[in-house]
């Protein structure tokens, strides 16, 4: 399966109208309003965050999908404010926005998915948001450039829009699957600041969505971090107009969809890491040989959380013995003496010693824009593949002056 | 109780000698090793690093401690090397530093505590070691000079030494305690890249010692967080030769004993985290009304450890919803609506919302060297303070520099 990324063509999936607005709610006087319609409705499954503290778009959300069983007609997307710690007057302003585009569209507010990404704290200004929502409507549209708009208008501090797109064809009929995301910086598995919308013109049920959603998340958006901040807002949306006719086969998640989905999740996935705040460095952990996946997630995180080992990747510093003691602190147990690192192709520790390696060579391997890191622990037959990258001045200097 | 700080006269407890060396292990040319000897023999406690990827002088320490029972005759730390990562030849190199030194005390081996901090990964250098120690066991001397030297001698990345001590008398009798801690970065609970030494001449068991040790390292050692990082050398060793003649008090932890002790390990990690790498800011976090001690420490790390939070606070940014979403991602459960924020004495958060304050002021407050951070959970009774502070431009510098 080919999967198109940001620079490509989009596949572009039918039964979708894309828009986007500026509202006023971003100081920069960007686009910061995105909204998506599926005329004909749409199957509809999502994973949110798992922060208590979860926004209010996240809370109306999801009371939006149980209420209307997964059948959506429209996601409207607010950047520069998350909504969040707003209290009651934060769920009444988030719902004050469903209804004003349901208004409009003449559709039910149920069915409207609302997503916010930006300041937490805030009172979300919902006056500009249904000011804003007549313009937003009209200006509906089909093609590649109005879905290009709506990702960009769903960007904080993201320096590129995030796209994947991917297409197949069952007897003859073409399938389209395409995806928009947004994140840089409290990315984190369990998801991040980070919201991804995937649209499909397959026809699928809401449920047979959710299984789907669930195993190409798992490996994407679970399998990445930039900073080990799980965000209050993350939100990862599959929609399936049905607009091709076909159906989806009911055959598991090994199907040409399941692969464009975990295609495109997995582009995406890396897009949002390469835009790592401030990174420099794309680094591809890969954990072998632990006894559960659950055991190689958690040194995943244990190797990608420690600023300790982001800052020796930031200095191109083949200093392995941050990575080695962060393998003690996953919460499972450790056999040194069964453990290896290799360095890309270097091995610098085996059998419970130091290697002796080309210090230099691996210096010049790690001053490239990524590379390879993999473990193996010893302990059982479990892997895992992790994105994460290194940790910066630049990082510092973004996230020191944000809200001031 | 009066605690001492570095700056102060020492409370020289007596019944230990104290000397450094420069065994050429830093290439700094500082001083790297440092040896503490209690003539008389000493009842020891230690607590250690929960790190699985425990260094070589940890494991060798805990076996000689239970070889001996808690009866020490002396410590060798050396620094600019953590001995981690080195496998069986890391056991033999400790266990030879550990020989020498016992063959020049005429002591033996196992009465030998051992520690190490530094670089993890490289062979340590037992041979330049094993080569100082006569020249260090020659220079031994009982007074606050000596002690001072050692204190430099095991300091790595650390800008100022650490240094407390207190006395109290007994039916006319005094006894004094006093501590050298060494730390700045790979600092969190359960202990971290962190070396504290306590000496006391009062007399007591090792088991009471234990105890005594548990009690104040829970809210000082395990209280403090400059980056998050468990380190796999962390050692906290409480020496009590007993030459002061008089004997701890059964009576629990409520003793003088206990108060000095506390006392010490509160300035010692306070100080410590006033010197984390980089920071610029010290940040007391207030947790209160959590459901239990283990949900005020979990959410205490999860502001602590949040990078978000942190380069905030380095910003001197009352961006308070940074830290409002890390109150969710605690493992616990969170009611926002329950919930108080106060940064020093603006309440910026409390039911369900944010609160008007002076954003000038708070902005005003958090360009000071320290401020307060009060969150109330609305769910219990449980308090903790716990120290921690902000992450800048410098840590990375420093740590993107380290090894090469």
């Amino acid at each position: 399966m080919t999967i198109r990324g940001p620079e490509e063509p989009v596949c572009l999936p039918q039964g979708f109208r894309f828009s986007c607005a500026q509202a006023g709610i971003k100081a920069s006087r960007k686009t910061d309003l995105a909204l998506a319609v599926a005329p004909g409705g749409t199957a509809a499954a999502a994973m949110f965050t798992r922060n208590r503290a979860a926004a209010a778009p996240i809370i109306i959300g999801r009371a939006h999908l149980q209420e209307t069983r997964g059948c959506l007609r429209a996601v409207l997307v607010n950047s520069g404010n998350a909504n969040c710690g707003t209290g009651d007057c934060g769920l009444r302003a988030a719902a004050a926005c469903c209804s004003a585009l349901a208004r409009d569209l003449k559709i039910t507010p149920g069915s409207v998915l609302p997503s916010s990404t930006g300041i937490i704290g805030v009172p979300l200004p919902a006056g500009k948001i249904v000011t804003a929502i007549p313009i937003l409507a009209r200006s509906l549209a089909s093609g590649e450039k109005a879905l290009r708009a709506f990702g960009r208008a769903i960007m904080t501090t993201d320096l590129r829009p995030k796209l994947a797109s991917a297409e197949f064809s069952i007897r003859g009929e073409i399938v389209s699957v395409a995806g928009v995301a947004k994140g840089a910086g409290m990315i984190h598995p369990n998801m991040a600041t980070m919201l991804v919308y995937i649209f499909s013109d397959i026809k699928a049920s809401p449920a047979a969505l959710r299984r789907q959603l669930q195993a190409a998340v798992d490996v994407s958006f679970n399998a990445i971090s930039v900073d080990g901040d799980t965000s209050t807002n993350d939100t990862a949306l599959l929609l399936a107009s049905g607009a091709s006719g076909v159906k989806l086969a009911a055959a598991g998640v090994e199907t040409p969809f399941a692969d464009a989905l975990r295609g495109i999740c997995a582009s995406l996935a890396e897009q949002i890491v390469r835009d790592g705040e401030g990174a420099r460095h794309l680094v591809r952990l890969r954990i072998e040989a632990a006894s559960s996946p659950a055991e190689a997630r958690a040194v995943a995180c244990s190797i990608a959380n420690s600023p300790l080992v982001k800052t020796a990747w930031a200095g191109c510093d083949p200093n392995w013995g941050r990575l080695f003691a962060m393998l003690g602190n996953s919460g499972y147990p450790f056999d040194p003496a069964r453990a290896s690192i290799d360095l890309g192709p270097h091995r610098v520790y085996a059998n419970g010693r130091a290697l002796p390696f080309d210090r230099k060579a691996a210096h010049e391997l790690m001053k490239g824009p990524e590379y390879t890191i993999r473990v193996r622990l010893g302990r059982g037959r479990a892997a895992l593949d992790f994105l994460t990258c290194d940790l910066t001045e630049e990082y510092i200097r973004i996230n020191a002056e944000y809200s001031t």
